[in-house]
């Protein structure tokens, strides 16, 4: 049988207290690159196809419930006696099934796809192991249980490192946790698992040599790259893999034709979409959702999520595009504009000091500075809708629902509560009223009164 | 005599011409984290609760009277002659005074109190020394004097480098020029210091050496950081001293339970204050003064000082908040949004494109985008009070001194001038003038217009 | 002879493909500083004042040709066989010429004139070398072709990595392609090179070696900074070159009297001037064309290009000078204001959500939050011009071409669209409506609404 056909579960292990984390959010859902952690693991996960998922909750598990949306089997691990017990608690979820079993870590998010599918091709191999371990070489292995393995793979014995010798030590082949097992195996090697220990907890690990007690073989497979097993524990690692994600997702985007002036200052999020050629000065923050058409600038302090720009289009210095923020070819966003469901019709522009929500504007339309789209009335939202080529005057405010018709003109400071007409001049504007000699005369009275209250 | 009833005086050395800073504000005046860094130094001093605190001045000095502010006495040293001769200008303003000594540098900003504590408790050691030397272990401590000492921290010889033997210089414990000596031997030790020396000066570490042609032992204790002896001759140095403030910060502050996404991008200040599962997105920058409680979301691109943030607040992107901004629980500020001595009720939210300025906002207040207080009219600041669930249309100017009632609404675009009462509209606008056909002929005239120009 | 008074030409070599940027910009063109970066080297060989230049041009010729302007000639390569066959497109655009020829690389920006004029006043040593190769010493020499030579600078011999023996690689001194032959030698040699290679290409270095042939001296000059050779060949590259550049400039910014609270946040450009006691806070971007005077304080978050700010001034947070900005001294830009083309005149003030385009602000004016300057019509921009001492209130349109006297108050919410004199007050405002009641009445109606539509 090869591996491609065996069905495949997943046993994620969610547990822990999480307690360095210093949070009400529950460890696992923390995120990173704008997505919770978790749901890296899972969506690397999904490339293999699992046919089952078990989430092994304990402290936070509504938590955990809600997120999973029934995307995933939640076994209770109540109390947590280790993680062998953990796994045993998923067998009633594993009940009837038959096959592979990957069992992961839900703080150990970017295991790769290629690596849980090269755990469950040796799983597969020649010599039949009952179980594979993912080991990994660190830089610094001192603290790890350690992989004792001949040249082949094949397991000699795991050690814990407090009961090393100073030789088994010297091996630099450390334990990540993360094992394949096939079920029939699995949960009858778990039950023999005892507790005999320090802190009088059920290992996972255990079943490595139980196994070989009964003359199986059990098989290391190493990552080469120590990272992706690195475990996230607190706030510091948190941001230590949030670096690293960014650190690489930085390089592929300079390496697919994108210059980022100063890599280290921006950050993209888990779904970022670039084209060529385009160019993102420093300091770009990137939420969710956001997709980039070739020869794209977005100058510097801009913040974008959930947004569309297509291509030749031009953002900031200081746009923040909101969700359902769609920038038609050519058209420009300059600085202090947020943009929020709106789209900006091509060649149209937008440069400063604007608001624009639940709104369409028409190709090669002007907003003049200042404009707001008042889409709120503190109850519903209505929306703009502004022709092409109309040009709305500085300091406008367009109060939804309400269109401004093509080629229109809106005069600046007007507030316009109802429809323009396509070549039409709205003019909402009171008189101008002179008072000649009134400034002179204030400022006589406010210095006389500054001058008096200093006495 | 126990050192915790022995009065303490400090006497901190700032008399340097500080040539290499290229600046006219004084060098220890010069601010790190938001602080002054001889503040810096004067408060980890606080905590030993000096009965004196001399500063020796030199250039300068008007600058750092001021700003001393009485705090403690300054005596000037003019000409400077080495540290020695500046040591010997306290005398005066040590007069009557017996007890320890502990001499600092203002621009050794930031050892610890517990280092400071540790000199003392030497200097009162059984082998009653009749100075303690600061030494560090610096990775390369080739340019520094030497402490030649035996295990118990009895010192041999003190010794310049460029006096040091090969067998000398080898010694990796460096002298930091921070010393504690009991009053009744610093003046005296000193009196016998001579110049005799390339550069003409009075060197402080000379005591060491003239009180063991006495008989007298003098002692070494050594910082476990090297850090916190560093000097602050450049703005680089300056810059690094900050860098590595920052570094710390962080580490606490995500171990306290902040989630800092970017933490090389969060500049805090000296005081401040962050709850649990607080987050802070990339590129926020904090003044002195500000509080943020539990639960609080501080996005991209925000500039906060002297503000408090209840729980639940969110602020930002590109929120500024000056001095006095409160936000009450649950209340919101959104992008391009400046709030100064205002506070914003509970829920109460300003999203977009605003200025608050000597307000107070009720709860659950809507303040559209584009809102600005007009809190200045060229001569005096005066005040904006909006009620509870008002809604202020956008583009709206509200002119202080002003109030507007619970439940108010005001239309758009209006400027008000005079109170509006609870649940009334206040509507100030011009007619809607309406011009059919008029931005054609416009558009038909200025096309003409533009054709003749390229002519 | 001495090279002082020969005639220098200088050759570079552009004609690659720079496949890895993946860009439809030509890789020389691609900007580092703000400036495109063989705009760097050349700008460094002008200290030499070569009497010709040519550009040796392939793929993307037209583009070089617009961006040079006539400032080189152009010599097209094309296919494109090797770099001797490059030199060799340069032959006729030298026609006439005699003198010493300098063959650089287009994306081997940052060599120093220095380093320029140490090749040639090498070639012209005692010793009269036939070539001149700047060699250098990488961390990592692995890949580069390697220069044996004496100790005196004669090269033995020159080999390519893949034919050198295991002694020749672990010789440290790499060929980094640059090199100074004089114009007599330089098309002889190189009509000698053959392309029995297995690329099939001409090589530029192998004249070094049919020189020698001859009986010829060659000599190889070392850089002492091996990254002033640094190829740039994709935007991982360019990224770390600009980093380079960048963390050169900060050095230098601090060394020169400029506090960076957090240097790698802040971005110069290739010309940024500044002055003493300048601060700069974190995350500030410099365009072009800046100049700031002692004493200016530039807040977070600013971005700043074609301005020049005189002595005393501040700008920030959030501050964008634009091209044509002024401020004279002491005047003060705020938090996100913009300014184009706009002179602030000495003390005036603008601190809150303001574009002034096109525009005169007269000294000490205050220019109220929200304040925008209408400039632009949808066919021609106007000028508006603001008198001394003037008061524009908050969220007021200037409508250009228009004039604001001295000491002239314009009222919050003003459109102004007719010039106000000095000391007169402009008021342009609707009547202010009052309807009692009429919000409870709304807010009753739409709560009833929102209810009906949860049903």
């Amino acid at each position: 049988m090869t591996s491609a056909s065996t069905p495949l579960a997943i046993v994620v292990l969610a547990a822990g207290k999480g307690t360095r984390m210093k949070s009400s959010l529950h460890k696992v859902l923390h995120p990173i690159a704008g997505r919770p952690m978790i749901e890296h693991l899972l969506a690397s996960a999904q490339e293999l196809a699992p046919e089952r998922q078990v989430l092994v909750a304990g402290h936070g598990r509504e938590q955990l419930e809600e997120a999973m949306g029934g995307r995933a089997a939640i076994a209770v691990q109540e109390p947590q006696l280790g993680t062998g017990h953990a796994v045993q608690q998923a067998e009633q979820a594993l009940s009837g099934f038959e096959g592979d079993v990957l069992i992961l870590y839900g703080d150990v998010p970017f295991v790769r796809a290629e690596t849980m599918r090269a755990m469950i091709e040796r799983l597969h191999a020649s010599d039949s192991p009952a179980a594979v371990v993912l080991g990994f070489e660190p830089e610094d292995p001192l603290q790890y249980g350690r992989v004792l393995a001949h040249d082949d793979g094949r397991i000699a014995m795991m050690v814990e490192y407090k009961d090393a010798s100073e030789e088994q030590r010297a091996c630099r082949l450390c334990n990540s946790g993360l094992m394949a097992v096939k079920s029939a195996d699995l949960f009858e090697l778990l039950g023999k698992v005892g507790n005999d220990n320090a802190a009088g907890e059920y290992y996972l690990v255990d079943i490595v040599n139980i196994a070989a007690l009964e003359g199986r073989t059990c098989a290391v497979i190493v990552t080469d790259d120590p990272d992706e097993v690195g475990g996230i524990n607190s706030r510091g690692e948190l941001a230590a893999a949030e670096a690293r994600w960014q650190a690489r997702r930085r390089e592929q985007a300079m390496a697919d034709g994108v210059t980022l002036i100063a890599p280290e200052t921006v950050f993209f999020a888990w779904d970022t979409q670039l084209g060529r050629d385009v160019t993102i000065e420093p300091n770009v923050v990137f939420g969710p959702g956001v997709t980039i058409a070739d020869d794209v600038v977005i100058h510097a302090f801009s913040h974008l999520e959930g947004a569309v720009l297509e291509s030749g289009t031009s953002i900031g210095p200081y746009a923040r595009l909101r969700p359902g923020a769609v920038l038609r070819q050519g058209s420009k966003i300059g600085n202090f504009v947020e943009m929020k469901n709106a789209v900006l019709g091509e060649g149209a522009k937008a440069n400063h000091l604007t608001y624009l929500g639940d709104a369409e504007v028409g190709a090669k339309a002007n907003i003049g500075a200042g404009t707001i789209t008042c889409n709120y009335d503190g109850y519903f939202k209505h929306k703009t809708v502004i022709g092409e080529r109309a040009f709305i005057g500085s300091n406008s405010a367009l109060v939804a629902p309400v269109k401004i018709g093509a080629d229109a003109i809106v005069a600046a400071g007007s507030a316009v509560t109802r429809d323009v007409a396509d070549g039409e001049l709205r003019l909402v504007r009171g008189e101008q009223l002179v008072k000649p000699g009134w400034a002179d005369r204030f400022h006589d009275a406010m210095k006389k009164k500054k001058a008096e209250q200093k006495k």
